[in-house]
């Protein structure tokens, strides 16, 4: 394994060791339906059940254990309206110093809410990337807080990957042909890579990611990072641009990218939630997307996919409900 | 326990042996959030993941797997457009018999297709019950297939009892205050009753009934059967009356019966959805909307819900979704 990678496999057992009191250790679910339906062998890494449903739980945990004591005093900092954000500030709770987020001042107040059950202080400013980092900069002048990016990071990268290691603990000595693993800033894809590679060089690790968002798709190409701009898809958790500490590990690590458009993602998330009764956030679903659509390049093959989050605001679906008084009576 | 009872533990222990190669042992998950909010040591019995999604199944493969092989040749029939339905004729392909299934014409296509998947012969009728009760009877005068009543039958009462078998042995020693099923005709209520009573005397065993469709609380309160009329509520698996053999074992064992309206149903079901995960069908939130309810009874206590199923049609909900358009892009 290259040297040079800003992350270790040594990181990601330090991590496993330090979130261990905190984070679940999610299930690994076997779906013959599914898998009959891909022609393939196919296991479910359920970090929907994780802490604040999503993995995010894991790296944020990571990295607010692995601060001193002099430095936690201060508390942390983030910008994020999503699931990184909850999972900043569970760590910060469950370590008793205060997480600072800054959220753009048009976040659905549900999110906002969500956020603040957690203890964290809220910070809201213009929605734009300077208002933004220009807010981050004043909390850190203000608090002192350690800024914990939400995947350009090596904790936060060494952390999510600790969900590959329990991968290959999960399968009982049959190592999978492949892992599919969404791709958004790349700090799950990162730390999985550098997780199964150095214990399965021979398992392809492969990235899913929304046609409307395919900056990883077409950096992995380039081999430099193309940020995206205009991002549009219904996988609200994949709309970020590739970190340079992510695509230094995926450029080396990853085998392949591929991609998936808006409405293969939501029918993967309704047969999800119909055949393994297990609620998945759109973004959850794009491994499983990915794993349908391009068929030939997983059949007959024992492949894990993760379901990365759980959390849907379930008056908001991305499918045509009908209104269901006549249901309710 | 009464002698006279139709199901016994000895046959419940049974009817565990007999289905353990057809069903799943279903996870009894520990939900903090919910708890908090009802104020007790909340467990949930996750029969929504059970085999053809919901707990049917077991009563299905008891009563199917335990007869003769002269009986078993001509078949199997049973009157249902819902769970058991599908559960009948999984229990059939599995023994590699005919099931045949007699449905009103006005079932839903998506149920008609489900039953047919699992390989069951359908024989639509009039949604009448005369017409209902005629058709069953033509089938088996043509075929001689064996009656497996969806409720009133003993065999299916004991398999459905194996659900609270289990409930025992996953608490760990740790035995509950009181165990919450829902109630439509009783098989499950019953079976669990059995179940629990036998080992643990002083445990409640308290039945969950929609408001719109409480006949069991009449039925309780009166000590006879009163049957339902003009059942209306979402819960949809609950609409059906009390069978005999049922209620025998009901007035007997169980402690209490408590109502829950509609509205608690839908929002006991978004609560699960969103909390733990876990797609329920309204029916199957009716035991957690009752803890929820009903507050005060189970304070400070261990409670344990039966989540009883998780087959929705997640393009028909029981609430107000706002087309997705905007958010799918």
């Amino acid at each position: 394994m290259d040297p040079v990678l800003p992350v270790t496999p040594a990181d990601i057992a330090d991590a496993a060791a330090r979130i261990a009191p905190y984070v679940h250790r999610t299930p690994l679910v076997s779906t013959a339906t599914l898998g009959e339906m891909a022609g393939c062998e196919l296991w479910l890494k359920a970090e929907n059940l994780q802490k604040v449903g999503a993995f995010k739980a894991r790296g944020a945990h990571n990295a607010v254990f692995a601060l001193d004591d002099a430095e936690a005093a201060c508390g942390v900092v983030t910008h994020s309206s999503g699931n990184h954000a909850a999972a900043l500030a569970l760590a910060a709770r469950n370590r008793g110093i205060t997480a600072h987020v800054v959220m753009p001042s048009n976040a659905p107040l549900v999110k906002q809410q969500a956020v603040a059950a957690y203890g964290a202080e809220i910070t809201l400013c213009e929605p734009t990337l300077e208002a933004r980092e220009q807010t981050v900069a004043e909390v850190q002048a203000r608090t002192g807080a350690v800024l914990v990016h939400p995947y350009d990071n090596s904790l936060v990268i060494a952390g999510q990957g600790t969900a590959g290691l329990e991968i290959l603990e999960q399968l009982d000595g049959r190592p999978p042909d492949a892992v599919v693993v969404p791709v958004g800033g790349g700090g799950l894809l990162a730390g999985i890579a550098v997780a199964v590679k150095n214990t399965l060089p021979g398992c392809e690790v492969v990235a899913a990611e929304p046609t409307g968002a395919d900056d990883a798709y077409r950096s992995f190409l380039a081999g430099k990072i193309i940020p995206q701009t205009g991002p549009n898809t219904v996988a609200d958790g994949l709309l970020t641009s590739l970190g340079e500490r992510n695509f230094a590990i995926i450029r080396t690590l990853v085998d392949d990218v591929v991609l998936v458009d808006d409405a293969q993602i939501i029918d993967a998330m309704k047969l999800i939630w119909t055949r393994t009764k297990l609620v998945v956030e759109p973004s959850g679903a794009v491994a499983v997307a990915a794993i349908l659509r391009h068929r030939k390049r997983f059949e007959g093959k024992r492949v894990v996919a993760l379901l990365t989050g759980g959390n849907v605001d379930l008056d908001q679906l991305p499918w045509d409900v009908n209104h269901g008084a006549d249901v309710a009576g």
